[in-house]
């Protein structure tokens, strides 16, 4: 993974790509704090990859060392992300060289790409092309996903806290429904993220423990939807509890491989646009059982959920931004830094680099061993890889009006050097 | 609304009533934690009046002095809650002289009901038939609703907390809209609880000031929903600042009175029970706008988020419960304690007695000086109002697991001394 020796001179190039989450301006943070004490310029493109094509490029020097900080507690993408996956070199090869244009007007030696498995694979192809063109480029993948769906990683910065926010929120609901249950709400049903991969939905599992602990059932697009024997545990835990918690992942599939809430419309990567399986199944449990219902469907708020950040998540992702520049420094090439754990308990971890190949473009599902034979809960060694991730929490500076003090940069623009690039 | 003085021996009875709140607990607290400094017995009832008809009784004297004190930070019902009104005392009278026999066969003098309007109307009901039983018993109101639409007191302990969560969650979903925006997301909907007040959805307004920052439109119950403006505003909007975030009231209402989200279904108080005016909206704005959207729908999250609580919220939730108890003490009867306001800034209050009669079954909407000239946005004034009460946190313990350490209760039944009642 090792090529030459620093350059001389030159900056560093970051962005931020796909869905954000609370903690990937924590990366950020690690990213330009680290840069920063090896006197290294760090410009960020704006709205991640298309920032680079467009040469839309924010210089990071005109932050502040407090502003740059504050990054480490506010959510979503300080620099913009994008939804837009480079197409392949051999069909699209101008669009490559625009980036290796850009990347050379500016003397950027470094470019770090902040996502998940399709940025990976961006981040590698770059680093080929870097290669075959001539210029010379390290290109290192820093992962973010709150899906936790990344091939060799132990874990995803960004899935930590939208897994406690996920447990926390079915413990409080539950707490609700169980008081309205005599005669209002029997069953409650949280959607949560996760297309194809039921690591959120998992993390629910976390908020209690036992047949009559909520959640009661948890769906996993891992496995197929079975109407009977969902109506049946709804029944049985309504009779035996008085109400019951389900919790749903978005991607949850029928018999026919169809998603149950698929809203016919997909993103610019092609992948569906999903949302509202909570419903489906909540006019289910209406019409097959009768029994009052009430859903959510967090959304958004489940992954911006700073407020509720998990500490572990958010060590990890700052961790993963210092190493990212460590590795460029040390002249890496198309690497990710991955989490590696080295206990469950007391949980202890650290950072490697792994080569981007073996990231790009892979998914990783839950393992069968996590789920229970009926496939409605997440068994104890779910609960051991799971419970780490959500320990400890990190505050957040709260302003007089009772809101966070989430920082705003001010994303000065660097001068534009090359024509416009129509992509 | 003095009475005789207090009586020298019985208990007093403490019911929670209606949805509950992230610090009805809170209340409790209050009410068991002086009623116990002054040596009187509390019972709970089980699921609110329901629990006194059926004579299901919990003796909260066989709680810990910390389980009680836990209470003040556990989100739900700890004594489970209903959505049960009771009848006109003229066509339903066994049912009142059900609890008056009940009240009687435990020595209950003073009668605690915390929860809306419906609850004060149950409330004053039973302290006047106890007058015309000649039954000597003192009932107090103790306001509880995350609606904010209770007559007299300046707010209801419960809002303040779910304001809180709105408003920050606004702040964080629109941190991650504008990240998204250029190639993905331009329009997000977050739909909030709020059947015919509007208080909720105004609460979001605090996330941000100025015509850029979000929210950009909050739709209020109190305004028809205008299409063209609407969508005018939504396109406007994306068009000068990239994207916009849009608070919706579940209740709006179109030009024809009906719920944009209809549901069909009612409650046991005859309320129509709504959600989904988020996916309407949504649809909408792809059809006539072509955005891409997302929208969340928190539903039970937001009034059960304790972890989001406002120390203003939870200490007057709090105050209210041990005023209940010194008014009971003090031979008041058919009063609730209101908060009243005594300055905006800095913010100051206090809890006095109020007539339940001037409370009973009326509804608060918001001041017409609360909603902007175009019915999209709110006032100063309404900041003024609104900011006191989402400020201060209001921190929890959390375990070691990541998991706020929230109580449960032993609900340790009392012994029956009558009969089965059939309602």
């Amino acid at each position: 993974m090792k090529s030459k020796a620093r350059p001389a001179t030159g900056r560093l190039l970051y962005a931020q790509s796909g869905g954000v989450t609370a903690v990937i301006n924590a990366t950020a943070a690690g990213v330009i704090q680290n840069a920063r004490a090896h006197g290294i310029k760090v410009y960020a493109a704006r709205n991640g990859i298309l920032g680079a094509l467009r040469e839309e490029l924010i210089d990071t020097g005109k932050e502040t060392t407090a502003a740059i900080d504050a990054l480490r507690h506010t959510p979503g993408g300080a620099f913009g992300s994008c939804r837009y996956k480079l197409k392949s070199v051999d069909t699209h090869r101008a669009e490559y060289e625009r980036l290796i244009d850009v990347l050379r007007a500016h003397d950027i030696r470094w470019f770090l790409y902040n996502g998940g498995n399709d940025s990976a694979d961006t981040a590698l192809k770059i680093s080929q092309l870097g290669k075959s063109m001539g210029y010379d480029i390290r290109c290192i993948g820093v992962p973010k996903t709150v899906d936790n769906d990344l091939a060799v990683t132990d874990c995803c910065p960004g899935f930590g806290s939208v897994a406690k926010y996920t447990a926390v929120s079915t413990l409080e609901a539950s707490l609700d429904v169980a008081s309205m249950a005599d005669t209002s709400t029997k069953v409650f049903i949280l959607e949560v993220m996760g297309r194809h991969a039921g690591w959120i939905a998992a993390a629910s599992g976390l908020a209690g423990e036992g047949a009559d602990a909520p959640p009661h059932i948890i769906l996993f697009p891992e496995r197929v939807f079975d109407e009977a024997a969902f109506l049946a545990k709804v029944k049985a835990t309504v009779e035996r509890v008085g109400w019951c918690t389900v919790v749903a992942s978005e991607g949850i599939l029928n018999a026919e491989g169809q998603f149950l809430a698929e809203a016919g419309t997909r993103d610019a990567f092609g992948h569906a646009q999903l949302g509202g399986v909570a419903p489906v199944l909540a006019a289910l449990v209406k019409e097959k059982l009768g029994y009052k219902y009430h859903w959510a469907l967090p959304d958004y708020l489940q992954r911006s959920a700073r407020h509720m950040a998990s500490k572990t998540d958010a060590e990890q992702a700052y961790a993963v931004g210092k190493a990212a520049v460590d590795y460029a420094l040390a002249g890496m090439n198309a690497v990710m830094p991955v989490i590696v754990r080295t206990s469950d308990a007391p949980y202890r971890w650290k950072i490697e680099p792994a080569a981007l190949d073996k990231i790009a473009n892979r998914e990783k599902k839950m393992p069968t061993s996590f789920l229970t034979r009926d496939g409605f809960g997440i068994t104890a060694a779910a609960r051991r890889y799971l419970s780490p991730l959500i320990q400890g929490e990190a505050p957040l500076p709260y302003g007089r009006d009772g809101l966070p003090k989430y920082v705003q940069l001010k994303n000065v623009a660097v001068s534009k050097r090359l024509p416009a690039f129509e992509h």
